[in-house]
């Protein structure tokens, strides 16, 4: 669910843009909370993107050390200019790929991955790979989406049709938009020790507004709507029934709507030897 | 999902007995946590059923006076032998009907209503004659289920037919085994005041044991289970397809699998007049 991420960085308005960073805190709290690294320690995030999450990350652990790779040079260039604009020197980027890490083995206490695992082919290599990274004792936290976890208030087959043309989708291109509720036994097979998996669930009604705006409409509905053309081409749905499953998301945000989505943070530590 | 306390009461060995009581507290903790109470007041009980929530309800508030109300005079009557058995006095039983109720207006401090509204037709009218029962500045609170919020891994198209056989049945019945997610509207547009809903999710994984035999097997399940006779003659799904998807479900409940299921807590004040 890179969208997430995408979303903020990328509103049009300025109102927009400060309901957003409401609805971002809001996000940020229920992802990130009790993620906090101690003073020295060295993490590596794996997968930065844009760096969306680097900034809640080094911000709220100011005296470890980041060092936040991507495999995409373009999502880096933006991750450095948010990181620089936001006055962080404990984040260093690097560009690197997750099943070649130019790192020597146990180089790192931590290892942090968030919506990456969703688009790889082997997420059980990567796991193995990333855990090979930390030193003996040290901790990896994961955190997955899983748009099977969506459900809502008026309930609409148009709209899951939409959401599966979606999730077909990111199958064809190797990824799995339900991995959020696998997150456990994927730690497990690769052999991490001691995993602990949180739900965090997101619940939106009218008495949530920041939420209606910023979750339904800007960051869940707005992700399903960037797939239209991609999905119609595909034959995965045809395009009179996305479209009502566009509004029929929408609808989900009107004052009697309800909305549900859960994301998966898992966490574990690296297998005794 | 008044099968939730049913499979309690019904535990057939001691040693499934002893898992189901842990499993029957985790569920408790999660579905009644911050239920309590103040010493003297009067708590009106809507459906109470057999009684599986009266004996915890009046166990957590022994300072307050319950009346727990059914249509069914069977269940009253099992309700009254648990209670009696707990040893609890401050229970009165009395058999009832929630549209037809036999209490002067704002008899009640507090109104409880759990796994009910699921059953009817008209759940606002039922929320409006409850809220007439309360004194000015009065409490109710609303928990239901919702089987559109039951995923898990691995996934099968099997099992959601025979979840959705349950759904349509429970339909076809008058109710709404979806009724979970509308708790928020439902209170709103029967004129309760100060609405909050707070979702409670079950997570199930193999680090949680009591659960996976508990609220998977024994609960969820098991009471899909229950319906196979009636939603096959009823042509709401093939034999083989739901005797699939009952064996995928109980597969959930293997080592690598996970189950995830959402009550839905609903609180609100009786309107200002």
């Amino acid at each position: 669910m890179r969208a997430v991420g995408e979303t903020y960085v990328h509103g049009y308005h300025e109102r927009e843009q400060e309901r957003l960073l409401d609805q971002a805190a809001t996000l940020v709290d229920l992802l990130h909370s009790h993620t906090h690294y101690p003073a020295g320690s060295r993490v590596l995030e794996a997968g930065c993107g844009v760096g969306a999450q680097t900034i809640t990350l080094a911000r709220q652990s100011p005296q470890a050390h980041f060092t936040s790779i991507d495999i995409a040079a373009e999502s880096l260039a933006e991750a450095r200019r948010r990181v620089s604009e936001a006055g962080l020197t404990n984040v260093e980027l690097q560009r690197a790929d997750l099943f070649a890490l130019p790192y020597p083995a146990q180089s790192f206490d931590h290892v942090f991955v968030c919506f990456v695992l969703e688009h790889l082919r082997e997420p059980v290599e990567a796991l193995r790979a990333l855990q090979s990274m930390l030193a003996p004792g040290g901790t990896i936290t994961v955190i997955e989406g899983d748009h099977g976890s969506a459900y809502f208030h008026p309930d609409s087959e148009a709209a899951h049709a939409a959401i599966d043309s979606l999730i077909k989708l990111q199958r064809v291109a190797g990824g799995d938009a339900l991995i959020g509720r696998r997150v456990y036994p994927l730690m497990v097979e690769a052999g991490i020790s001691d995993v602990s998996v949180s739900p965090r669930m997101v619940y939106v009604d009218a008495s949530r507004p920041a939420l209606v705006e910023g979750f339904i409409k800007k960051t869940f509905t707005a992700m399903v709507e960037s797939v239209r053309e991609e999905a119609i081409s595909a034959g995965l749905v045809e395009a009179g029934t996305f479209d009502s499953g566009i509004r029929d998301l929408y609808r989900t945000a009107e004052p009697n709507g309800v909305f549900c989505y859960t994301f998966f943070k898992g966490t574990g530590r690296r297998q005794a030897r």
